[in-house]
């Protein structure tokens, strides 16, 4: 039986998407999933990330709380961009990282959730699972590929040249199997219409 | 009620841990959790990694399938170690992994796998989440620190000195973390005794 807090749930998060879309903060690339799993019965988004590369400046070891974003691309990126950000620099660590895409989503009930994760797997996301079950069942779908590395100290970089060009070509190749990966789940998701 | 499946699966995964345990194939460091967690009603360990540190050589980006490893421990290393089983090295790329602990769990149910989620959640596992439910409900429980950094191309590291003193202290810090986290989980089983 379809409850009135996940009908509530549901409906609250489509006018925040919708609203976070007229505002364009919702991340294109993803856009198309996401529509399309919200049109199915039984499933709403409620956040997501398409994939990023990052540039972080993290004041002490570990401290990734006081962490500032140098940089941030939802896209391909060039060794000149990373070098370029990388000037912004002052103190601390220096981090690189790219990230696969990354979605939250709430399920009617575990058996819902349980067939979302088992297509998002089979699409490549394998880093999915459900998250909690009860009162409310929520899901993550996310990959594993990913770079997280130190890459310099105090402003400067440890190498550079080559070294830069292979960070870019890694953190790039995160992005586009990521675009790849969402593309397929996009695909998956049409051919079982729109029942889990 | 408690299936015959999930008593089998149980006594399979119990006699599979007391072989590995005889023939040191399981990381010392994680037993107790495993012990405790196999006296409880309701869940199994099948398989699980305390936390490690990994030089891999890849041979092109990407292809992690056909990755050698230079290096595994699951203890604190030294700048001298990494730099040493680097010199294995031959050709592709260098990557240097620290991994902290995962722990994938068998469970009677979805609802004693959250209650196991959340607790673990609370324990500094904040990657863990329910893989799948219906004939087998499995667990798995890990934690976000990590370090996927690459390091060096064609037998060179990419930079020495201050920098492999650098990775060897982060690589660390994942390790040190991942002990205290395994012995906060320790404590979280103790106090909710036998069932969850």
């Amino acid at each position: 039986m379809v409850t009135k807090e996940y009908l509530d749930a549901k409906e609250r998060a489509l006018a925040k998407l919708k609203t976070a879309s007229v505002h364009h903060k919702v991340d294109e690339g993803i856009l198309p999933v996401l529509e399309m799993l919200n049109k199915m019965e039984g499933v709403y988004t409620t956040s997501s990330c398409a994939g990023r590369i990052v540039l972080l400046q993290i004041p002490r070891l570990g401290d990734k709380r006081e962490a500032l974003f140098l940089g941030i691309w939802h896209r391909l990126i060039t060794p000149a961009e990373l070098s370029s950000a990388a000037k912004k620099a002052t103190e601390g660590m220096l981090w690189l990282l790219a990230q696969a895409p990354i979605l939250h989503i709430g399920a009617e009930n575990p058996e819902i959730a349980n067939s979302l994760v088992k297509l998002a797997v089979s699409s490549g996301f394998k880093n999915s699972a459900i998250k909690t079950i009860g009162k409310k069942t929520m899901i993550e779908l996310s990959s594993t590929e990913r770079l997280d590395a130190p890459i310099g100290r105090n402003g400067c970089l440890f190498c550079e040249g080559d070294y830069l060009h292979l960070l870019t070509e890694i953190a790039n190749e995160v992005i586009e199997r990521s675009q790849q990966k969402l593309i397929r789940l996009e695909r998956n998701l049409k051919n079982i219409g729109l029942g889990l």
